[in-house]
């Protein structure tokens, strides 16, 4: 199953997730001034790709980074998942999308077939549990995936996510759903083909959430910049596997903190994303 | 505002909201047969909108059945909106985002500019309400605005959106706040430019919402094959504005219903977006 393959390439090439939220002013200037749109953003991630495959789990394409420039950035969209799939990696979109059973059909077969194809995508599930069955069959074949939100890491998941419903937060119950829904797509690392978003910008919730959800594989953003730390990572890992750890802006952008390399962005990229992978490592280690 | 001039178009042409969730397997077979996927599902919808523009107060265009085939399907996507756009009617885009904000920074410029551009879009707050504000400067030109996930029609909406927290569930505290977080872009017609989606499927509901959000313009899914009544419709409205009542497959497809009518099949919806609004209109007429 997916889920085992991307349990496999954490094993093999630690935690990162690399996040290619490409925006045309994160590219140097001087990288293909005069191609189009389209092409600048696939050539910028392309070479952002070559340079990492070997040190990330995964690789997260944003879709609003894309739909913003319209069909321009919609092809480079397509592209980079090509490419990614192509390469052998493993492809998360990340399109939250959300709908009623008819239009969910049409959203699972716009990004697990054709031309946006992807390996896994991120869902939001307000509209409730049945807004996901729509995707069952391609969780059945053990080709696809999902991670649903449970936990974001923005300030506004107190406004909604942490709503107290009784004895429960809304957030713990969508978790709690989305692992007993998963438990019918379980592969053999014992993760479940759904998975669900959680944010590691609180430790004492990390501690609990993992061990809730314990066959549930995490998508963990708000790592650095949103404040979640090497230590609150670790605490929603079990063994240093059952979850990828996203980052885009701090590895995309690394090296404009080094002056004339921006002919290097992408070993920059490469470096920061081993020293990222590193931190995480040695307090996974440190708390063994 | 945009608010005011579907409030106007609702006074002048009734309260149907026609969707366009046009699938290529809806569109007759003798038509344009030989045109790309693009072409085929644009055209479908230039003979809806021609045949429909003056008995229904605006579009939706649900983007999911249009990323289900990919960029072909995107190219007809934006061709619809434009089109709507130039015919001076109004555009909701039916695309249920809902992110953090630098990641709906993007969507807004998707949504609101450029090939995508709408009049309206559709979103989800799971998030939280920060999720919100990268819209807001598109609202505060007085030519944008969206409604807000608050209950929708669906089976699932019993999962999360009815979760009691206290004495509220989780959407009537997602409808309190995202009528408080309008207040600051409400039109002359008395209503915000953030509206909610609000389903018609339960008539207490419909009267206890309506007073309590009475500054907030209702997106209203679920009449007719989801259960929802004429009835429960009148009572989400206020004098018979206040929301517009989404309608597709009945209207789009109403040409089935005619053995060999195929080629007439814009006809045939319009005479069913007609009978779907008079109808409304005799509840809203007893109801007074």
């Amino acid at each position: 199953m997916m889920i085992d393959r991307l349990f496999e390439s954490v094993e093999q090439r630690g935690v990162v997730c690399l996040g290619l939220d490409t925006r045309l002013d994160y590219i140097p200037q001087q990288f293909q001034p005069n191609a189009t749109i389209s092409d600048r953003l696939f050539q910028f991630n392309k070479r952002i790709i070559d340079a990492t495959i070997d040190v990330v789990a995964c690789y997260k394409v944003q879709i609003a980074y894309y739909e913003a420039y319209g069909i321009e950035g919609l092809l480079a969209y397509k592209n980079t998942l090509n490419y990614l799939r192509e390469q052998g990696t493993i492809a998360i979109a990340d399109v939250k999308r959300g709908d009623i059973a008819d239009t969910a059909s049409q959203y699972a077969k716009a990004h697990f077939e054709g031309d946006f194809e992807s390996d896994f995508i991120t869902l939001n599930a307000y509209m409730g549990y049945d807004t996901l069955e729509p995707y069952f069959p391609y969780f059945a074949t053990g080709r696809k995936g999902a991670f649903v939100l449970v936990r974001t890491s923005n300030p506004g998941a107190k406004d909604i996510e942490y709503l107290d419903c009784g004895e429960k937060k809304v957030y713990e119950i969508v978790g709690e759903n989305t692992q007993r829904i998963g438990e019918q797509f379980i592969g053999r690392s014992g993760y479940s083909a759904i998975g669900a978003v959680m944010g590691c910008t609180n430790i004492d919730e990390a501690a609990k959430m993992r061990s809730q959800l314990d066959k549930s594989f995490f998508l963990i953003p708000g790592f650095g910049a949103q404040g979640g730390s090497a230590e609150n990572v670790a605490t929603l890992l079990h063994r240093g596997n059952g979850g990828v750890v996203n980052s885009s802006r701090a590895i995309l952008l690394h090296y404009r903190k080094f002056e004339g390399q921006e002919n290097k962005f992408d070993e920059f990229a490469r470096l920061e994303a081993i020293t990222m992978n590193d931190k995480i490592q040695q307090e996974i280690q440190r708390s063994k």
